[in-house]
């Protein structure tokens, strides 16, 4: 937790926050040692960055004094729609993408899904959310992504899909594509994922009908969670842009 | 498992391997479903990779006819030194670094590593072979990376670090560095990542002073798991490469 998280229901005043759940309590009491008058690195769901000074610490809650400041960091230029994992895989890729920045998520059937994985509890729009402000909390984000559902890919790709990508570039990684993957994209772009196994080539053939290059993650199977980042680190903006923005800082 | 790996014990005759070990048997049997007349994608550790046909399936063991007809994949362009991960966080990156093809880690102790990390069963010679493996089983390798310990940081600067890189460029992974990460470096290289919380200043300095450049992440904070992959994504030849190997594959 490099940032607490606050929502609207944690203000009590204009700039006062009281911080009544255990998580983060104990968060701020036990691994901080935080104490009346020390500052902490806050931010608002949604909203702005910035610092909260403990003006009390009492009954198991703590007050804030709240100053949201700064803009929230520069989000991936990045969209990705992702065959659903395995439900425990589930839970850490939400963590990564709300940490990597991703703010849309579609989470898509495909042949070699198990239809059994839209059942879990992971799927619950709290379970969810939890998930995501661990990945916010982790990277002082405070924009939550949007997760959406795709239970069926025919009626996704087809009636779907070229309004999701807009005029933005689609990736589908594919491990029999000719292209390698590119670097550096800067511009906002789409990026599908297959399962684990793959996509069926008809299932790519869907996406590249639809414009989406393919492109390959080379001969090394890598695991969902793995291909996700490596692939958000040969794509993503964010060092570019940020480092940019932190040139300054030291 | 995407491939079997053998190592030299399993072998009874030139081409003949007997698998009598749970983990193996359990996952040719149950996941894959096979019988005998099956063929598997096999390797042996630190050798070939090629095809093994089940001969014969008794006494809970399985009897390959193995033949080893093609190199393993093209190792990483990057050889690693990581500050000592927190002991869980250890064991899932030891796994990723070997499917991600590294061959040489260097895990170090730095001011923000705790000293009792150094204590856990998980630096065991044996259990770090355990999660190489599973690494290797994933991503269709058969070649083990080579784990170092440098359990002093002064010492291992001040002696090894110049030798260690040798010719190559040397990265080190560093919150305010004035330079974004690069992409797509093909060249041999080494890349230093700090601990939780990033190197100390005078730690980076140290670097710096034996030609190490401090490259950016971002203004989130990665998990270093997410850190290690998210680099490799940017560094890797690993795309690059397989992709022309497997270009003509499809």
């Amino acid at each position: 937790m490099n940032l607490i998280l606050l929502s609207d229901n944690d203000f009590t005043g204009h700039n006062l926050a009281v911080l009544r759940d255990e998580r983060r309590v104990k968060h701020i009491l036990g691994v901080h040692r935080a104490d009346v008058g020390d500052t902490l690195k806050v931010g608002l769901v949604n909203d702005k960055v910035g610092e909260g000074t403990i003006t009390a610490i009492k009954d198991c809650s703590v007050t804030l004094s709240v100053a949201l400041t700064s803009p929230p960091p520069i989000p991936s230029n990045v969209r990705l729609i992702l065959a659903l994992p395995r439900p425990p895989m589930l839970k850490r890729i939400l963590q990564t993408i709300s940490t990597l920045g991703i703010k849309e998520l579609v989470l898509l059937q495909s042949s070699r899904v198990d239809k059994s994985y839209w059942q879990t509890p992971q799927l619950n729009e709290l379970k969810i959310r939890e998930e995501l402000i661990l990945g916010l909390e982790q990277a002082r984000d405070t924009v939550l992504p949007q997760i959406s559902f795709a239970k069926r890919f025919r009626p996704f790709v087809e009636d779907s899909l070229i309004d999701f990508v807009g005029t933005e570039q689609g990736f589908v990684a594919h491990p029999y594509a000719r292209q390698s993957s590119p670097h550096n994209i800067e511009a906002p772009c789409v990026i599908a994922i297959g399962p684990e196994g793959g996509f069926l080539d008809k299932e790519v053939d869907e996406f590249s009908r639809r414009g989406f290059t393919g492109i390959s993650l080379g001969e090394r199977i890598l695991r969902v969670e793995t291909a996700v980042t490596y692939l958000l680190g040969r794509f993503s903006n964010n060092v570019t842009n940020s480092s940019m923005a932190t040139a300054g800082l030291k």
